[in-house]
């Protein structure tokens, strides 16, 4: 088990082939200076440490979980069934089905053991990186206003792209 | 403005005929006992009140916003692009497409600004109150051992359904 | 736990709101002398008990899991993470999607652990109890004299409905 | 704010990823000589400049709005609550779900407020121009003039394509 | 032929059978004292008098065609192929796919033939008429007002439906 | 219009861009020695000359019209529309929806005029050929015999492929 | 075997269940006074009797098969594999997928083996019959008269069907 | 016929094109030490092939049959229909629709004639052979044990693959 004393957020993937969709969100991460861990736990292939890692995610001070996983997409709600940390579903795209059974098997979960879904792919994964960071940032000013500055800065952007239209 | 003092919480839906579903987010809120209000704002009748909640929010002391829609639904998105309160989007279902239109036009929210989409209908307004109850619960104990209890009865539930499939 | 010595057959259901489709396979397992236990398991809700119940299922003698849920359907995929005993998976047809939602989270397993899906709803219970039998038949032969005349039944059945369509 | 003085249409589009689909539409609009304006206009990055621009069309001298936008496209549906002015929407063609998500974001617009859309990615762009030619060319007999040659020619186009089947 | 003389709009429906989902358009245009009349015409069981119809609508004085069809829905493309008049089209509900079959056979017309195309069913019926209207609007400072009248009334039911939600 | 006395079958697209698929319609009707014309009429652009060809066509002794087309396909069931010949449509693949769209267009006909629908893209345009074939064989003793060689020539080759399975 | 002398189309069926939609089919050929014979034949419950009645129909005057199948439906393709006369097939609409499982396990046959696939449900009964009639009218003037007189009627009755829709 | 004597599987396929698909089944059922044999039948162009084949099945030693096929893919389906061996599905990606039509064609199985069906593509071929194992295994201690093993070192390259993620 690797230390996580300080860390907030903990990136979960299904499959190290899912970490080019994953990625995204730890780099929003780092953007906003907020400490995560990333970790590859199969559902299908490793449910005792799927189970392990959720049971023990309060203790360890996670506040977060975001998961991605593709296909029969089963890791962020049994995460969510394993602890009452918030978790965040990345559905990952995927070959045959674009990513649309990742999706249902994400969102449409039972009423009772919540799972925050995202978009299919990796802007799901820069927004599971910040909701988990407005999560945050109820009880962290700096962190607030960090997002603040980030969100600021995208609008900025967004209005300058403008200019790139022409020819 | 009503008074929102002490609130937590926001259910916002579209339009009165999502209260059906809405207001099951709402006995699940008060069964934890977090207090919320209840609005409709149509993100295309009342694009100004929109903008106007959204950009007051965080101010009257809203720290989530549970948004339910049905079809093109934007209100979720848009209330998420005027604040940085986190929002809860329920696709609502509809009459021709299911809520396939809803679901889509909540959770594909392009990266920068998220939505934490529930599933669609019922079970997703129950779980938008859950999900928010797990976020508030970050820093409030009281709140946690509340839904900790919610949950253990609920595994009990589940547990002692086994008996009425007998005969 | 209930006694399950003799039981061949396990029918797992995510929730007792599945039964009026898997007692279909109830039904057919007794119309084919098959024993067999019926459990409620809810994936979300009794993670800890999903995962002892696959972990000892071999060793009480349960030869075929048959698994029903619809939604985000998780519970037979992870009964199969579980354990080596086969399970045949059910999608139940939901509210709002009809079943497109528990078929793609059932089918759609990633290569490693696989689960035999049937089709949804009814008709998926009624043969997820037929490919159990013919399984179990493999080293039975009286099972097997029995599905022989079921299915010849069958035929026969189907052959004199013809009858019906007159007038 | 661009000076739009004598601009009958404006293009509007999410993102400057859209552009390559909205260029088309631009085309057409030159090749029916109808001035426009192009703007990048994020519904969620910039939903006061969207609101403003919306409220200001009909003063500008705009007729018509084409907008286009993928995913959660909440950009014409937006726009439309603002305003009057006739929206037509552009469905951008997604990687994941191939502008499914654009199309039912921007169609299945509830009771009150239209958006006129069109087909998926770069014929919808065009069709979108020629819907607005056709919109202005009600008042306009030199633009009802240049319309329908180009009809003309197109049909004419056609006819002669036949000859390219040939070996 | 009927008499035609003052009508700006054309209410054009595939089968007597659309009339429950058109007739709302209609009654929208009646609350905004816009002359229409109402035809059936059938694409293929009437080819004949579709194409005479689209030819001579513009000679009628008719300014809009408001097109519902369902199934292969060939209705308002067709219309749009004979004529330069703006097609706006409305996909009737379908028993078996619930009009996505409609939906897209009107939406997803090619390059060089554009149809304005609204939501499935009763909603768009409704949409089709206030495009219509905004579209005359241009050039009718009364319509305009009376469609401003309405969409400031929409506001206010909108606004003044949250008290519904009460008890 | 074509000298097409001796021809028994027109190919008939929406595009030159639907050769590619329809050629290998073409193609095996030259392979059955099947005389047939291939033309390029739109639906959308060219309506006039749809109804000319559809209404002529079986005074010039065209048997059975294959008609293909992508998108929002209207030419299948307009031929239909215009003629007792029997019409064979092919949904051509498209780029945004792989061709749902052209199929749903073309087979959803509502009751009363017939289009006979084959599988999307090239499978469809090869099977349109020989449904083709198989209607005229009725009446065509020596093609009979033609299709029945090749069907068996068909079946020799598929029990012949499975040699090239090894390594 | 039944007695099927003067037979020209078989309607068959998979099963009884499939009667409802099938009878539409035969009310059509009884109103254009073309003989038939209804059989059920379930392709995975008489895979035998489907195959001898599709090696026997030519012997047996059999001109066209009209198919009726739902869900996973195999009737209409396996009897296009075991014979030449042409094969119709009718997409039984499904209570979980509403016939779109049924419409492509019917549509998308691969190349060589084609089956002419309708619209799913009653319509798609009520043209198989006319397709049907549309090729035997191609030998048989009388009937070729008879379906001229039915489209000629039907033309009517949609052009009188406008009246119905007053007040 | 080829000699199958100690073969345990047969893997069949509708077109030698399904062998990069189903090849992946071979290999995993080499790598676990299970004789099978490889079979081109295709459902469409060989049925009587498939029927003898099915029927003999039993006879032949074959215990568990494993049947990819694309499209409108009737293989699995039919091969159960004409043996009680249990069929294990296997649908193929196709190029249109992705393997959805496969997928419907093959799950969709109506009561009475099971299929047990596995994901689209790779996925689903390398669990339809460890299916196959599993259900082997029931009455095979050394393939019990060899799978054990399998399962073991899965868990471990999955727990190991962690490692990758790191920069």
């Amino acid at each position: 088990m690797k230390e996580v004393t300080s860390v907030q957020v903990a990136i979960v993937m299904g499959s190290k082939s899912d970490w080019p969709t994953m990625k995204v969100a730890a780099k929003q991460l780092e953007e906003l200076a907020i400490p995560y861990v990333k970790r590859v736990i199969s559902a299908h292939r490793m449910p005792d440490a799927l189970a392990a890692f959720a049971k023990n995610a309060a203790t360890e001070g996670i506040a977060v979980i975001i998961a991605g996983a593709g296909g029969a997409a089963h890791l962020p709600g049994m995460l969510a069934a394993n602890t009452l940390v918030p978790v965040i579903g990345v559905p990952v795209k995927t070959r045959t089905l674009n990513g649309v059974d990742s999706l249902l098997s994400i969102v449409q979960m039972p009423a009772g053991v919540p799972v925050a879904t995202m978009a299919i792919g990796e802007a799901g994964a820069a927004n599971a990186a910040l909701f988990a960071a407005a999560m945050l940032a109820g009880n962290d000013p700096a962190l607030l206003a960090r997002l603040t500055v980030f969100r600021e800065a995208q609008t900025k952007a967004a209005e300058e792209s403008e200019a790139a239209l022409d020819d």
